[in-house]
């Protein structure tokens, strides 16, 4: 087997299907392909494989992940995926105390619920609301929900602000938000969040929030031994050449017989192609014929979040040996909106992960690096000690910067999208299936949904005659 | 002087300033430019200029506009503008009944306020307070109101339903918004449309929603003499040579000293550039370096609406004997938000327009040609009469099948965009100044806003030393 392979030659033969994008979905749906008999080929813009999980070294054969990284219950298909390819589990570190800063001051607390007795009523009545309704939205078709059109005429914030009756619940929320979304509950349809929401389970285990932000029990519960994207480098190994990195396609050509991907390294000519890029992405592709309009205008809607991941390197996790687990959750105040011990499973060198999305991206990315390193180092000082202030390391990752994904983690519909346009997310555009974490139902967003979005589109092309 | 020309040459010899697109903006920055003796070159995808305004030749030397054609008072900047260039300007018919049609039933009505007895007290109430809260929103800096964050967290519409109680006022402004969003209130900031009323007038009349949905002393009270798109051409004509048609810019590159645009036929370098497009398809172009991730955050958040006009000729305006203004409101049940009487000034051919917007177009836009047109002849029958189903002639044009607009009329920012990223909107980039109809703080979306935008763009070029 040979890993991919840089683009130099002007296209390749016709193959069955050609896969635009070496993330999760894609490579997932070439390699179920593959497994069928399709001769395939993958084109990925970048020099590398992975879409949004990406390893940094830490050195001696150790990593941490500047991409998507956590895994949960019912996530099964990105955990049968690493089963397969013969990658272990191992618990997110979860032991001691988290703390909660709000106004200032910063106050342990344990569990997944932050200790705001004036904010804690609400938000613990909005989550008990929005599970309720969320099973209320069918999971394959949300425009379908009895009240999709009011509930997609209105912010999550809006509905939230009269829930919580302005206790604080909607901050806390948005802490949520700000890693989940990239962008907080003013920019989010109600009736996407109720459906993404809806999404937190599986098939068996109905959708809730609590799902979504546990730890114990929930997304955050597991990490991938060897870095997230262990999970795409090994799979396009077993494609065996097939894969072709720095080859970003510019335009795709159908008609009745065939589509064609072209990008500056040539042209491949296909039956059939599985896009599994970022919708906003899709539609900046030049297509002929054109994308129909409202598909067109739907991919454009879905606009990527806003995120950075920070973290800094410790020789050791020390606020361990003071009972902490790292975990911080910033009401106010912050430049981050949480934070975890991203500390490899070895147990050294010590690692603080922390996010910086929504909002807080919009003060902070702009700002010198400088500033931001000191904002963030002192976030974690509030979680974890004056330590904190003195890493050996400090490694920023900015989403809204890669060409090639401009934001993260995920695509969020503003309201008045999903309700009226939400047919035409998935929907194939005659030879052209979609794959992506946006084109999932359950854990849209996630790991688990990019996985699920690639078996569903190579089973849907597999299903055809030709 | 000569026409513009079709690109066939390999780029041309450096100018002082390069202009992306010869829309209104576009056209009018490069006319001041020229003005101030500087050397420019215009740069138009299509083979026509006058970006969203589109004559439409009805024979005999007349035309009926496909695009943008209203003008009204404290529209000064395009009015100026057609003076200089000799444009008259005529009034739109507006003599006779309205008609307003809602559960099937079409009831004649007189004036711009539909006979409604139960909507129209929630929209006068709801009319009155839209007014007051734009007069707090700072004209060239929205984002600065009191009230930003919490206007921008949610959608017109939830604002609207709490005002109107339910009453059908929503559904009344959705009719407006039909035509001049090409969405509805759900798709819209607060904020963002608070602002958009606020620039319904100019630097010495508060602007008013009365201003912006009114025939006489409103948006709607003229028309220009030979159509919108003569002032597109005649500048052009002035121009003498320097628009180049047929030239999409894919890229755009800039350093210390100049910047290039490059399209199919070539590659310009000037000084400056203004890029005069809708800010979607800026964000298409690549950029390097790239643009400010802020920037192209909100460029891609600033999401066109839908919009389709519907023109039917007669050998006369036969609903005036009538007693009929063609002028028509669809509450519901239309395939038409609402109707005018599109008549050249001559008086023949007959012509009714309607407006098909929002949530409409999503309904009818992917039917057959066949069913559209027979809605939209049985919603000019409503209005004027059965005589309206058999036109000797029936032209439709869809703004979002066209590749080098991609929507219409304007574009509108959903909630969480303007409050934080607002500032961003015409923030030149380096080299890189912005126009457009979506750059006008004033009759934002309109006719008016592109002329003044220009002009803005043009005098910050001028300004600069090299």
């Amino acid at each position: 087997m040979s890993g991919p392979g840089r683009a130099g030659v002007s296209g390749g033969a016709p193959v069955d299907v050609a896969v635009v994008g070496a993330g999760l979905a894609g490579l997932t749906a070439a390699r179920a392909l593959v497994a069928t008999g399709r001769s395939v080929v993958v084109l990925e813009a970048r020099d590398r494989v992975g879409g949004r999980t990406l390893n940094h070294d830490l050195g001696d054969g150790q990593v941490v992940e500047a991409g998507g990284q956590f895994v949960g219950p019912t996530q099964n298909h990105v955990l049968g995926l690493a089963a397969e390819l013969g990658i272990a589990t191992y618990p997110t570190w979860n032991e001691g105390a988290g703390v909660y800063v709000h106004r200032g001051r910063a106050r342990r607390f344990t569990g997944d619920i932050p200790p705001d007795p004036l904010a804690v009523p609400g938000l613990g009545l909005a989550m008990l609301r929005m599970n309720q309704l969320a099973r209320q939205v069918p999971i394959d078709a949300p425009w379908r929900a009895r009240s999709a059109a009011r509930w997609d005429a209105q912010t999550f914030a809006t509905w939230l602000r009269r829930v919580t009756a302005g206790t604080g619940g909607l901050d806390l929320v948005d802490v949520f938000l700000g890693s989940a979304y990239g962008g907080s509950a003013a920019e989010a349809s109600l009736l996407f969040s109720l459906h993404y929401i809806a999404g937190m389970g599986d098939e068996h285990h109905p959708g809730t929030i609590e799902r979504g932000i546990g730890v114990a029990g929930g997304a955050q519960e597991s990490r991938f031994v060897g870095g997230s994207q262990r999970l795409s480098t090994i799979m396009a190994e077993q494609l065996d050449g097939r894969v072709v990195l720095g080859a970003p396609v510019h335009a795709i050509d159908q008609d009745a017989r065939s589509v064609t991907v072209h990008c500056g390294a040539g042209s491949w000519t296909a039956r059939r192609a599985v896009v599994a890029v970022p919708p906003a992405l899709a539609a900046r592709i030049t297509w002929s014929p054109r994308l129909p309009p409202p598909q067109d205008a739907l991919f454009g809607r879905l606009t990527f979040g806003m995120l950075m991941k920070c973290e800094a390197v410790y020789d050791e996790p020390f606020w361990r040996a003071d009972g902490l687990s790292g975990q911080g959750v910033f009401r106010s105040g912050g430049a981050l909106c949480s934070t975890f011990d991203n500390t490899p499973p070895s147990g050294a060198p010590g690692v603080l992960m922390g996010f910086l999305g929504g909002r807080a991206w919009r003060t902070w990315a702009p700002r010198p690096a400088r500033d931001r390193r000191d904002a963030v180092l002192r976030d974690f000082a509030q979680v974890t000690g004056r330590a904190a202030l003195r890493p050996r390391a400090y490694v920023e990752q900015d989403w809204t910067a890669e060409e090639w994904t401009r934001g993260g983690p995920t695509a969020v519909a503003p309201p008045g999208a999903l309700a009226d346009l939400g047919p035409w997310r998935d929907r194939p555009f005659d030879r052209v299936h979609w794959a992506g974490a946006e084109h999932a139902n359950y854990w849209n967003g996630y790991l688990d949904g990019a996985v699920r979005s690639g078996t569903d589109a190579a089973r849907a092309v597999a299903a055809l005659a030709d």
